[in-house]
Order: structure tokens, then sequence, then C-alpha cells
């Protein structure tokens, strides 16, 4: 018997780009925001929903810190399911019938604003900025007004919020994307071409072992997409690191690698090992192929029947 | 003759832990709070203003990325020259007179929210969060509203809009801080107890390169404190790789180890060579120090002697 | 049912130090003389006899490459199983009744020779030196001369050939040790003080190879107490590596170490795991125990129950 | 004024392939055969000689073991100036006018009848067989017996002792080679296709500093054609390292190799830097071109500036 269907949780308010994710991530179920990413990260693990999505790479809606910390220092039990990947498109909105030069003010999330800065500099050239909690919060301020404050952001907000887009696409770069995870109880199984996210306590410091961590994978062919080495914020000189791996937990080289630095360090925690974004397999030299590892054992067992 | 001091420019508005990092990096100069990162950066940089303080490392009022950001990516002629830490403390502020059980909702910046989880959750079970831009702002709606809205924020905003510290100190655990840098046009010289900031931009992904980046720093005994690689944004599958190294650019070692990155990268960007907030001395092994460089280099100018 | 002992197999001639230390590894059973270091590897593959013992690090009778190549580039089937120590002693030995001074000549094996240099410089600065075949038949002229001739070699080979030890121990350095090795037809099981020798053909020179292929052993925290790496005199750019390794091929880390090895390269060939001469066992860190090998084994088998 | 010619000193005596290197080496010149490889190191030293000529790399006349030995441990002042390989052929030489069948035994140098093994197996099965201190001596003691007795040598050796070469190129395989070293009292410059050989000194056993040294070369694209590592029979427990590197030392990358591991080690002592045999120009990438260096320097150089 199959459980009826939860809402998906996710960092609100409404009409940000968590939004548009958490919509990506699962189209047919309703959408529960919740105030802060911990909040989502919780009602995961109890149980209440099935699938959470939060923000894990994106400089508009929130830091990629706050969900790491949570997963690798909050209680265990929650994992990354799958990433989605959402384009930055900034919108200048304002309420209908709103003209440009009547503008005296824009609003939106600290971050928002460098986005658009050359175009704002070209067409708003004095107007006053003012920062706020999101982009959602910056589109209701602007509904809220007399028609004279504009906010950036999604064409989402702008339809919540009874916005008119004034001027689409107004961003400085295309092709800037933004990345959230899913989360849920369980892990998924291989796809062929998964990412595995992890991060690594690394207990005292010792000289080197930063870096032999990062070559039992670099030694198995194993590309490594994201390192960052931080304190733990739990013990004065304490390290840990986060990294994000090409390969599914499944796999032979993964498995010999993630077991030896399991050897050497304090504590491995296991973020999830999911299908990538982009789909793209991953190359692999013949001598860390599963063939290789499968040849490698049998050679050594035939070695073993030489002793007396 | 000396240049008149100019002020000190910060990531605003007054009354936020930037605030109180400007203040602490430069207490003889006036203030001038703006909109955004990129800002602070730009005034420096046309030297409108001699100093700039911006946040590094601080999830509650603003993102390293962004400050990385802007000197990685935006044009060159900005250096980190100190870096200043400030403790989190967390208070509850509140219009005076006010009492705990009259609150009816909460408000701070999104990151400040999940600081103080547990004494809201045993205090304040069933209030209201909700989201602001900063925790300056959050202070700012506490005093203009009825009084029944509280701020989690710093007691410097709590002085700056007439609000009461209701309950001092209620972040979850002690010993977090924050980092902030200041910014200047040129770097600064060692003192014995310094830190290198760089990004190095990879180029294409070849294998083994970004191990062999980290093996010139470790092959030379420099601690590696910040290790974070990410996509340059700019090029698909292009890396770059943003690195906080213990000692200065003018020791023997780090000039051979950032010379030696300089021959295999597309290019290595120096953010700044200035003195550690800690003060700490980096240990040195015998092979690492001054002197070895110099005597190494001495035996090899004895030995090109021999050639005929 | 035991099958009678058979005879020693030694590289010959009688009196040598070869023939020391195949009396030594087998002092219980008669000794086989053979021509040639191949002579001796063949009996012992097909049986004929059930101990061989040659020169392996050797500069006095007969090279170590000569037994490394025949076990290396051989058919299989014999193996390394002790290693043999006898202390370098060089005495002049000479007819009974000859006196220093009525010598014309002293004739040894071209590397004897120098281990005796000072003191032939010193004592007999004029006389005319020859060179032999080995330090027995250096002896057996001396025996057949009419005792002008002198011989640097064994008190073995003086008592053969009936010579006297005229001087002895005139060897410039003392602790000059050679190395033997006895060979059979089984690897010996481990000891805890175990040393394990090998040949590695890296196939065609691809660059990094042969750092990789050491750095399984470092990683692993393996001690390599021998490195050597030449062609393969097979194929033009060919190359090898004769590796002597401390610990065993039972023990978690070096098995992994071999089946990594064994992934990256043509062919890895095992000449032997067997007990140290010196008996000394290998301190090991925590990380490369049989416990953690365990550990992390435990581990990863609870990880992938977390996968739906 | 230039001085006038000395003879080549060699390891004798005539006829052996040593002397044949001797001739290519210096083929104007006389010839000077010396009893041990000492002999011709202290010849050369002293000034007596300009050039000596050694086995470095042969497993016929004599091992490579103690001329690095000699060259590591001795007095300075000796260095390798050129490398000389002579293919090994080995012919049977007997009398004029003795036939196959009526030869009762073959003589030569202990690893010289491996070489013919093949050979004599299938034409010669029921010979005796003897060792020789040289194949010039086995030739010698042909020349001088009844006729019964034939030798495994050079056609040189032929000559020189009024032998047939009774059958040609009896040696199992083809493509085999020597190698031998000029010896002089200064260093050669850079061809553009060179080769440094080192002994390095590693003082006491520290782990990871067998790895370090190697990578110090690997890490700068420094191709190692010779890696050996053995005990330095001066102090138990001390290890050296032979290596033979691509490259010349006024080259910018072997230059900074070298002073690198000069600052880890006891000592570094270099053999020679010095012509390849084979004429082959090192293949470099771009990041370790004299380039890239130089490139490295000046952008160094330039960083400096923006110190205040």
């Amino acid at each position: 018997m199959r459980l009826p269907d939860t809402p998906v949780a996710f960092l609100g308010p409404e009409g940000t780009f968590t939004a548009l994710a958490a919509s990506a991530a699962a189209p047919d179920r309703s959408r529960l925001p919740l105030t802060t990413i911990p909040d989502v990260v919780d009602v995961v693990r109890s149980g209440e929903v099935q699938i959470g999505v939060v923000p894990i790479e994106n400089s508009i809606e929130g830091a990629v810190n706050l969900t790491l910390d949570t997963l690798a220092f909050g209680d265990p039990g929650v994992y990354i399911r799958s990433e989605i990947t959402v384009p930055i498109t900034m919108n200048l909105l304002a309420r209908p019938g709103v003209e440009l030069d009547t503008l005296k003010e824009v609003r939106s999330h600290v971050m928002a604003i460098p986005q658009c800065r050359e175009w704002l500099n070209t067409n708003l050239p004095d107007i006053h900025l003012r920062t706020t909690a999101s982009t959602a919060r910056a589109a209701e301020e602007a509904a809220e007004s007399d028609g004279t404050i504009a906010a950036l952001g999604t064409t989402m907000a702008a339809e919540r919020f009874g916005l008119d887009v004034l001027v689409p696409d107004i961003h400085d770069f295309d092709g800037n994307t933004t990345r959230f995870v899913s989360l849920g109880r369980r892990m998924t199984g291989p796809t062929g071409a998964d990412k595995t996210s992890m991060v690594i306590f690394l207990g005292e410091d010792r000289p080197g072992l930063l870096m032999q961590v990062l070559d039992e994978f670099a030694s198995r062919g194993i590309n490594l997409v994201k390192i960052e080495s931080r304190p733990t914020k739990q013990k004065l000189g304490e390290y840990c690191m986060f990294i994000d791996a090409h390969g599914h937990i499944t796999e032979a080289r993964m498995a010999e690698a993630l077991r030896s630095v399991h050897r050497h360090v304090d504590e491995v925690k296991i973020l999830g090992s999911y299908a990538r974004a982009d789909g793209v397999e991953d190359a692999k030299e013949l001598a860390d192929s599963e063939d290789a590892y499968a040849g490698a054992g049998l050679w050594f067992r035939q070695l073993l029947d030489r002793i007396e």
C-alpha cells in the first residue's frame, strides 16, 4: 500500500527560486513553505513530509553553508536524493501601469542587486536601492507600495503578488544557475551518472591528512567537483571538509576510497549519493573500472593459494 | 603630507555585525554604510575611501561567496589588508516596556533565526517567525511596530533604533565567530604571523591538476586553512579554487609555491597577504625555513662552478 | 610421509660466501654447488631439489641483478622463502709457511679487492693484483702456486684448499653484510616480521605511473626498503620495478596495495613473502591496522543498508 | 696551450666489453687497463689521466654497484662526462682448427654463461662449464689450453689471444646492450638531450621522505629513468638513493628540483650531468619550460610591487 503523498516542504516564501525548484522536484505535490532551512530538514527527518527542497549553492535565496551545516552537524537520517538546477533570471517587477521613469526605489535580496548592477547603472543610474530578506519579499513590498517601488525577482513572484514584468531578463550574465537539493530518509541507488556528497571530519589538524584524504579519491580517478574545508565550529582547530565526488557509493572504486578515508579520519558522513542534474556519465580509465577491481581480486586470491 | 582620513565604507546598514567590524577596523573614522558588497569594493578601488569592510565568512550578515566573487572576478586593484573576527552574540530586542508574553512575532535575518532556535523553542514555542534582509532591518521593523514584534540582533542595533535588550545572549552556541576583512589598494608587508588569500583559475578540467596545485603548498609545509573549489561561473566546466594559506608572499617557500602554481594554471590572483587575526606564528620545519632555501641556493651555485 | 631431504643447491664453488649462506640456510643437508644462478633456480623449479641458495645483494660473489632477473623474467613457480645475511670478512690466505714479504701477487674476485684496498696499500703497496672468477677460485690458484701468490677469501676456502690464514679480517670496513635468499616452490606464511619482494612491469612509459605505484604502498604506511626501476630488457622503453616492502601479502593493507597496483600495471609478479632476517616487526599506524580495515568494512556495509 | 693527451684508463683487461667502450669513448688515445674500478677513478681524480671508462650497467664485465659506490662514497672531484652503450654479442672462441665436437669445456664470466644458455643447451648439451674473472680471461685460458677449452667472449679478445671465432653471435637475446661511462674532473655543459646522475643520502629513515624526494622530480615533469634505493653501508638504517633523471642541471626545472631535494635530505651528490647516449630530447610540458619559469618569476616580482 502506497502512502498518500505529503506536500513538498521548502525554504519559503512562495515566489522565490527555491519555490521554483520545489515545484520542479515534485510537480504533483502541494507546497509547504517553511521559514528556515533547519525547519525543512526537521520535517523530513521526522517523517511529516516525504520530500524537502532547500538551496545548496545559490547566491540569491540562501547560502550553501546553512544547508550543508544542518545536514552535516544535525541529527542523521536525512539524505540528499536529487539535485535541481534553476537558471537565474531576474526581472524588474512593478505594479501594473507603472513606468520606468516614475520609479524611485528598487528592492531585492542583497545578492540579487549585484546580479543586475550593469542594467541598473545604465537604465536607472540614480535610483535608490534597498535590500530585503528575499526576492519574494521585495515583490510583496513593491505590491504594497504606491507604485514608485519596483522589485528584482521571479516571474512567479510577479504572478503571486499581482505585479507586471516591467523589464524581463535584466541580469548581467546569462548561464548562471543555482542549485537546490531534494531531501528524503533513504539514499537512492546508482543511475550511472551520479554524485556523492559527504562531509569528512578530519579531527585534530595533522599535517598531510587533508592531502591524503583528497588523494584517496584522486588516485582512483574519482573526480572531485567541490572541495571545501573549514572549521567544524564545534571545537577550535578542528576542520571538516565538504566534498562532492562524481560516482555512486556502490561502485568499487568509490567504495574502496570511502573505506580508506574512513580509516584515517574521525568521521565520514555521507550526505547522499544521487543522480547528477546534468546526467553526464563519468569517463573511467580501464584501471578504475569494475572489471579491473574484479580482476585484481581474482588475481590476489590465486596468489594466496601459492602459500604453503 | 598625509591624506585626510576618509570614512570606512562597509556593507550596511548600521547596527549589524559588519558595522561592529568596521568600527573595530577603523575606530577613529566615520562610517559609510553602502547597500551592496560590490559597492564597498568599488569605492575602495576608485580611491574614494581608503578602507572598506565586508563580511567574508559570516553566516549572519552576508555570504562569503559574494565578497570572494567580487574580489576574484571583478577588476583588480583591491586587496585584503586585515581580518577582523567578531563573536556572534544574539539578543532579543524589543520596544521599551515590552514583555515576553505579549510578543506575537520575532524577526531576523534567515541565518540568525537558526542560531537561536533552541532558545526560541523553549521560551517562545508558538511565536511567529519572519525573515528580514538583515538583523538591523529586523530591529528597525521592531521599533516601528506596535510592540508585539521583537528582533534578534546586536546591542548596537538596539541602541540605534531605541530598543531594549529584552533577553541577552540567546544564541545556542558560544564560541561562534564571524570573519570580516578590511580592503585597500596596496598589500601589507609581513608580520611573522600572516595569511595569504588567493583564487586560482584552473582553466579546463585537467585530471590531477587540482591535486598538483594543492601539493605545491603541502610539499613545502604550507598549511592550507581554507580550500574551496567551484565553477568560475564564467565558462561551463571551468573551475577555480579559493585558498587561504598560512604565511606571507615574501617568504621563500610561499614565493616558490606561488611561482610553481603560476606555471600550471590559467591565472593566480592574490587577494591579499595580511596579518592573521589570531596572531599565531606558523611552526616551520627546518627544510622549509628561509635558511634552508638560502643554503640550497648557495650549494647549487657552487655546483654550477664544476661545469667546464 | 615426509619426502627424503634433497641437497641444498647453491651458486658454487665451495668455499665462497654463498656456500656459507647455503650452510646456514640448511645445516643438515648436503650441498650441491652449481655453475650459474639460473642452474640453481632450474633445479628448484623442476623439483630436483627442495631448497636453493643464491646471492641477492652481494658485491663479492655475484650480482643481485642476475638472481632478480632469473626470478623475474624466467618461468614462474619459484619463490623466495627466506633471506640469509652473512658478514663480509676478508682474510689473506696463502700456502702454509709463506711470509708476507715473499708474496708477489694477490688474487681475488674483482669486487673483493677494493674491500681490502686500504690494508693492501699500507702493507703490500707494490704487490701485483689479479682478478679471478670467485674468491674460492683465487684460493685454489694460491694453493696451486709456488707460494708467491696469496688470495683474499673466506676461512672456509682456506680449509678447503689447505691454505693458512696469513692475516685475518683485512677488509676495510666492519659491519658490511651480504644478503642471500633461499628458494622453494611455495611461499611461506606470515610471521609478523615479514618482507615481500616483487617485480612490477609498468608497461609502456606513462608519466606519473611510477609515482602512482609507489604511492599505493606509501599511502598505506607500507615501508619500501628497496626500490629499483630499470628497463625490462625485453622491449625498448619498457620499465619494470623491483620492490622489497615490509609486511606479508596476507595483511589487509598489503593485499589492498597489491590489488591496486595490479589494476594499473601490465603485471605484478610476487617473488616471495617471507620472514625478515632481522626479525623486526613493523610499527603500524592505527589507520593501517587490521582492525581499521575491518572497521571500515563494517561501516561501509551499514551505509549500503541506507539505500532504498 | 693544450695539454698532451693522456691514455684512457679503463677496467681491464684488454679484450673485454669495457675495452670496447674505452676505445669508442676515446678512439685516438692509447689505452691503460687497470685492475679495479676504484683504480680507474683514482687516476682520474689525481689528474694522472684525463679520461677513465668503467662499466655502470653491465651484467657481463662488472657490476653497476661498485662503480656507483666508488663515485658516491669516495672522495669528490670525479664526474661522469658521457655514457657509452655497447651491444652484447657473444661468440664461441677457440684455438684455430678446433671443431665443436672435440670441445670438452667452455669458460666465461659467470654472467656471460647464462646469456648463451639456450645455444649451449642445444649445441653442446653435455659440455663442462667453468667461470672466470672476465670474458677476456676465459679467452686467455682457451688460448693456453690444448684446444679442448673454448671461451665465450668478444671478437676483440679473439684477435688479442689468437683465437678463431668458432661460432659468432651465440647469445640468446638480441637488443641487449650494456652501459659504460667516461669519467673526468669537470662536468659537461648542456646539449639539449642530457641526463643527470646523482646519489641522495636520505639520512635517518623518515616516513614519506623517499616519496617527497621522488615527487620533487615528478611534479616538475622530470622523467626518472633509474631509481635505486639501498642502505648506505655506512650506518645501519641509513638509506641512499641513486637516481638518473632526464635533463641537465642548468635547466630551470632541474635546478629547482635539486635545490628542493637539498633542503630535505642529508646530502645530494651530483655524479654528472651529461649527454644521453641515445640523443633523444625530452618532451616538456609548457608548464615545465624555461619560458614558464621565466614568466612565473616576472609575475611574482610584479606582485611584490603591490606591497606598500
